[in-house]
């Protein structure tokens, strides 16, 4: 009886020791002047300024304007894109992508359960249907192998189309995202897309500046997307890009995400449903000047990176998440991963920094368990499951200073 | 023979002379050194500047920041709402009004042919069914007499539903577009939404600072929206607003268009498909900055206006577009009325005035009559082909430079 009084009080100690030594690192190894330490915030330079007021003076603010032609050649010269279309946010280019590679209503398209709602909210956008991957635990993203397998006993492609065999419905995207800005195993998945036929949208929204040997994150895919939020490595206010190296569908998606006016100069004629989805001036002059910081941002993320990682070697139990082989991340958020057994210690550590004025967060939770989307189809989850059970990301923002070990 | 000849040419030439004079007479009234003058163009004046460095300042340009809330709080003054909620552009503003009034998959909703494409678009987004009315010549609104004779005849209302007869489909909403900044018979028009149960959506995306009898447009019909594109009398970049008096619905636009994350300090929790629609802190910077100077432009507006009738009062055949008994119109644009036996003139209008670097333009063509859009339901829609023959918008921009008479 007193035995097990004693176990229990000690490994109520142990616990709190170990939430309490994860808090006090983070508390210790930063410097932070305004008593609170946000999870990621942008961080501005000179240009920003110079350039907003350069879009006043020229009385370009909106549909018109040079910013937003000279921020989509700079995203094409940065992920060697052929066309780059700027659009109002991640959400949008993500709609508009999965129309581009021929989703229609009542399609299926595959997508992870580990990823941002507003993955999933594209699919619904275009009146599809979600159908939820599991994802591998060491870059976050959808597995190859295990998606492989599924397909293989869940579908059959007839005239190049792949039907899921259980609902009879087309399956006619996957949805890859690369986590955090680590790439998922792309190549593998590029495969897999041949062999069923089925086009990968890629959802790059957290991955500017993230290759794959040397190829820039985005541009496997038959369309690619980016995002400019305010929580991402560069800004734009709000905003996201489309990428691809197909004409057509960079001139449709162009036409679509302007309304669809149909060129003249003076009649209003539409010959199919647009959107009012193009970046205004404004927000792609933020853009561009970001984007010439890009180099910098990335290096100073990749430095806060080797000191969270030199601090947290020395702790049991967590350690910190790297870029996959072959990869270069961008490291947009940082990221500690749980050890198993000390899953359980999870809601106690953001507890405990959010208390403390320090932001952390949860990945996501898996989307196939959210109420609202629980009737849609999905494979085994089991590693999605575990992965929210493990995963706590930390303050990353490219200005933070910190101690060097 | 001979005389047949001579009244050819003597037709030839008065076409000519009247198109010449229009043209001549824009080019005399207006000062523009830029050699080129656009139809519409923002107005800027000292605090877009200063505002948008505040934003980079304090560091907040995207869904956290000081403006956002500051530019809702004043749109509610100036309108006098309950509450409004900021978005990114009019035609996204216009999409969540539509299904905060009800509008589901399959329902018509009542919308005027002759309106921006935006409005219609809303209605499809939601998977419903536009539903064409006609307008009357006066304000170039939905013409309440003949909707109301329209609704009497094929329409009937069981338990507080209006449906329609033919389609057996519910009816769930009317939109009622303020057409260049003047006021539709809003009156009439709630009175007939109140007989047949049909709410109105308020498309003011063109009235901001329009008033019918003192009380400000957008704020008649259950839910208000209003546009900041940068082609409107202010702007924010790219961006709209929704206003309303009713607490739930405010509260569920402004859920539903921040992605609608259930309020968790760290946890991604969602119950329902959200929209990531908030307007940017960047955006609502510049239109606060805008806004204050609203009394202003409104003012050099009006006075604009009367520029141009002094001179149009002269010219037979054509004349200048008033506000209507009892409003206060912004006059956002503009507008030329041909007279009946004048409009064949109007496309030689368009064309020389073009040509010469003017920047004008039609009303929009009826949206019934464009292809994707003939198949669905429409009453008799002879005035709205009458307005789109005998109209001509003109240069507008509130900083013209115009001689007196």
């Amino acid at each position: 009886m007193i035995k097990i009084y004693l176990e229990t009080i000690i490994l109520k100690n142990m616990k709190h020791k170990f939430v309490k030594d994860i808090t006090q690192l983070l508390k210790k190894i930063h410097y932070y002047p305004k008593n609170f330490l946000p999870l990621h915030e942008p961080s501005f330079f000179s240009n920003e300024i110079k350039y907003l007021n350069s879009c006043i003076k020229e009385g370009f603010v909106s549909t018109a304007g040079r910013f937003v032609n000279e921020f989509e050649e700079n995203i094409k010269k940065l992920t060697n894109s052929k066309y780059a279309v700027a659009v109002v946010n991640g959400t949008s280019a993500l709609q508009i992508a999965l129309k581009l590679v021929g989703v229609k209503s009542n399609d299926e398209v595959l997508v992870p359960s580990i990823t941002f709602i507003g993955s999933v909210n594209s699919v619904i956008y275009n009146n599809a249907i979600p159908h939820f991957v599991d994802s591998e635990i060491n870059s976050f993203g959808v597995c190859s192998k295990k998606l492989r397998k599924y397909l293989e006993n869940n579908t059959i492609v007839k005239n190049k189309i792949c039907y899921n065999k259980n609902t009879k419905k087309i399956i006619r995207a996957l949805i890859v995202v690369h986590i955090f800005g680590h790439s998922a195993e792309i190549l593998e998945l590029k495969k897999l897309s041949k062999d069923f036929n089925i086009p990968i949208v890629e959802d790059s929204a957290e991955a500017i500046g993230s290759y794959y040997s040397k190829k820039h994150l985005g541009t496997f895919g038959k369309v690619g997307v980016l995002s400019f939020n305010g929580n991402k490595t560069i800004t734009t206010g709000g905003g996201g890009i489309i990428i691809t190296n197909n004409k057509s569908i960079a001139l449709k998606a162009k036409h679509i995400t302007t309304t669809a006016k149909l060129p003249h100069k003076w009649e209003y004629i539409f010959k199919e449903t647009g959107y009012n989805f193009r970046m205004p001036n404004i927000n792609a002059a933020l853009g561009l000047a970001q984007l010439k910081k890009l180099k910098k941002i990335l290096s100073k993320k990749r430095k806060i990176f080797r000191v969270y990682e030199d601090y947290f070697s020395e702790i049991k139990g967590i350690r910190l998440m790297r870029e996959p082989k072959n990869c270069k991340s961008n490291y947009w958020l940082q990221t500690l991963i749980l050890d198993k057994n000390y899953s359980k210690y999870k809601n106690l550590i953001l507890k405990e920094t959010n208390i403390n004025n320090i932001g952390t967060r949860p990945c996501w939770k898996p989307l196939h368990k959210l109420s609202h989307l629980k009737k849609f189809p999905k494979m085994n989850m089991s590693i999605a499951e575990e992965i929210y059970k493990r995963v706590i990301n930390i303050p990353s923002s490219a200005h933070l200073t910190m101690k060097n070990k």
